[in-house]
């Protein structure tokens, strides 16, 4: 049986976007499987006492991100330009991923959202912008974003992210593997490393 | 002529250690020379609004921290031992250090208190501690000490930490090589593939 690595993400998420564009290959190579787990940053960033990302609350630190994005993006040759809205809404994005979380096209759905928002600076939190993004994908948009909207998915997401609090994490990328918790693109070969030994 | 890699760390910083115990081989290897920046993160603290580490504020990303903390020490097979206080005073271990920062000691200095405060869980804020890792060195500890508390040496660390937000810094360690800034210990290296290229 294979090994399962937890991927915890949120769309607004810069490093979360490096993550995401890498994954899949570092999985295959390591004979992994993904465990595609979108949550929202906002409420657990409310329970720190912060209203918004703290790249904006601590300019500083937010300065500093935007370069180093540029720099990781550009070692790694991913398409990268600074949005011109941050962060973007990704709850209705969060929606459909958790929604599509077990079929084969949440990986290509949750590349193409964070393509949309940190290489094309494209909005990603409306219907339009997910149903353009589903239909490229040759997917039925109406019915995805109509289940997406249901009661049953808005709970399943909510429990998602009250399972990332009670898990411990912070902040995103996140991964979980063996129950252990590794925070940021900067861990994730070593949250492979650690499923793996 | 050799180039500058500046190394700006806090004694309290749990993540300066890690540096510390491997800029000087990664600084052989690579031909360069380390400038040693000791300053105070408190004052960039109360200006993000905090008057604790954010370790502390916020609990989750502290154990978090902890836990990387006691990977990462193993992994690089670092002694480690979660200090009883934290985080602990670092002022004048600073002040000794900024005094001896173009002396041939702050190195071995910089690292036993380090060693100090995060292997053998040993206060670092008084004078008795200090002397004792000065008189450890050989160094004429009652001398320095008194150095360090002048009021030339004094200001000369309020103007160093100034100098640290004026070049972006929002936390330790950080690296400054060609006025490019690099954030954490995770970016030791790329800082000094960026000094080098």
């Amino acid at each position: 049986m294979k090994q399962i690595l937890e991927f915890w993400y949120e769309f607004a998420s810069t490093y979360s976007y490096l993550s995401a564009m890498r994954i899949e290959e570092l999985a295959e190579e390591n004979q992994i499987i993904i465990a595609w787990k979108p949550f929202l940053l906002g409420p657990i960033f409310k329970e720190q006492g912060w209203g918004d990302s703290p790249f904006n609350i601590y300019p500083a630190k937010g300065r500093y991100m935007w370069k180093d994005m540029a720099r990781q993006t550009q070692k790694r040759r991913i398409p990268f330009k600074k949005p011109t809205v941050f962060p973007r809404n990704g709850l209705l994005a969060a929606r459909i991923a958790l929604w599509g979380s077990e079929e084969n096209w949440c990986s290509a759905f949750t590349k193409k959202v964070f393509q949309s928002n940190f290489a094309e600076n494209q909005e990603i939190g409306d219907v339009e912008s997910l149903t353009s993004i589903l239909k490229s994908l040759k997917l039925n948009a109406e019915d995805i974003i109509s289940q997406a909207h249901s009661q049953e998915n808005k709970n399943l997401l909510k429990r998602q992210t009250e399972k990332a609090q009670k898990l411990g994490i912070f902040g995103a990328p996140s991964f979980i593997v063996k129950n252990e918790l590794f925070w940021g693109d900067d861990r994730l070969e070593e949250a492979i490393a650690f499923l793996k030994g």
